[in-house]
């Protein structure tokens, strides 16, 4: 793992790394800030999962994570979103291939090769993170924005014995429905629509749910509400009964003055339900 | 005034406006975050001038301005750095030219057209301000960062009856005596240097200092610290009796990950300094 940058930043260390990942054949860049109390010992680790177009960088620099996080006393790491590099395969669209990894292991050419973002963030950037710093991998929690909404989404309902806490902020909540879903489902996993299902985090919540609470905010001027589909989501979360809370923020659009407007609220949520476990 | 954009922010509104400016002889964009106590009637302004390279965005984006200035009520203005467009001098270097007008008045040639940021900042920008939102005229602060904190003190100490407060984050403390300042003062201003004293902040100290408090907060670990010379600026402050705080920062840099640091201890100064008037 190599240091790209370190800045001081509320009293902690806002860090950029680089490391070579096996999952996704090719070097990959995160974000990682650790609070102040982790001089003390290992603080519990909160995944940021950005959304379409974004690289590490977006979250790190506009999400106003830093101050809370320093606050509660949490680490927040910030992935890429997609493998990036010249032999890595690309797409002329915004929303296919880099920067739209979609948090899913492709199976199909040219994509199957790089774009495995589930087993880098699950596994091999799990890794590097516990190996390298001062985190409790027993507390963890995760979020994201939109395809990164999705990201957390999905991965904390899948494994529930690695994240406490779990939440979003507009998220792709219905992929499968969605042409944010459908055209990346098909590109990376293929025709066959019954492997795209574990990839839904409103099929995942009717089938599932998550074992602690879990918040989401929607903001009600969002552009993409109809690829965001949250009322998918927010109705199977009602039907399962999930405890949690879906907030539809009035006047808020999908941009990151709405993420950082609602950040506190966020990490105060995970920093509870880490140090509740 | 045309509107570029507007995203809900903190319960207020961030937005992005352009308008066509007499001083500057050409187009200007600026950002304005409106609290959401502007809805009652006028609150006070907070103007933050940016650095070397940067737009009216950089700020909006990266300073963690919102949150606080939410908190406490006060309207924050991110202007540009400089003239911009096809007809306007530019210079290939960073630190000259489009993003870099130094906040004084060109009077050489190419750049005496257009870069006039002196009376933009004071006078098209405040007209269009006051007359286009709810700002409360005698209740307004100026804070910046580097180039940006040069022009917020520089414009404080000339126009004491305008500003109630003033802060800066790593200014460029004393140009005259400095690269980052006798190679614009020089460009800009031509080779009689009485005329390069007026826009130095230590000088300005030396001679005249502010009315109110004075905050500064410096990185120890400041890559410029050779450029920005803050040992001249606090040792006129002290030399004056400046009422006010210079606060030396242990290890942190020239980033906007400082400045977001130590923007909520800004805010609330201004804060206060304008409640108390």
């Amino acid at each position: 793992m190599e240091t790209v940058s370190e800045n001081a930043c509320f009293g902690g260390v806002q860090g950029v790394y680089r490391h070579s990942a096996q999952s996704t054949g090719c070097d990959m860049t995160f974000g990682l800030f650790m609070p102040p109390q982790a001089k003390r010992g290992p603080v519990p680790l909160l995944w940021y999962l950005s959304g379409l177009t974004c690289t590490h960088e977006n979250a790190m620099t506009k999400a106003n994570a830093q101050a809370h996080a320093a606050q509660h006393g949490l680490a927040v790491v910030f992935p890429d979103t997609s493998p990036r590099g010249e032999g890595v395969a690309d797409d002329a669209a915004y929303d296919l291939g880099q920067g739209a990894g979609f948090y899913v292991n492709a199976t199909e050419a040219p994509w199957a090769p790089h774009f495995r973002m589930w087993d880098y963030i699950s596994e091999d950037l799990t890794r590097v993170l516990m190996a390298n710093f001062a985190l409790d991998e027993a507390r963890q929690g995760i979020t994201g924005h939109s395809m990164g909404g999705h990201g957390a989404l999905t991965l904390a309902m899948h494994l529930p014995e690695r994240f406490a806490s779990v939440s979003a902020f507009s998220p792709i909540a219905n992929p499968t429905a969605s042409d944010w879903g459908r055209k990346q489902f098909g590109a990376y996993l293929g025709s066959d629509e019954t492997l795209w299902a574990r990839h839904d985090s409103t099929l995942l919540m009717r089938e599932k749910g998550f074992k602690g609470e879990v918040l989401v905010d929607q903001g009600n001027s969002d552009q993409f509400l109809d690829l965001l589909r949250p009322e998918a989501l927010s109705e199977a979360m009602a039907a399962r009964r999930q405890p949690g809370v879906f907030r539809m923020q009035p006047g808020y659009d999908h941009s990151y003055f709405f993420v950082s407007t609602f950040m506190g609220d966020h990490i105060a949520f995970h920093a509870e339900a880490m140090s509740g476990e």
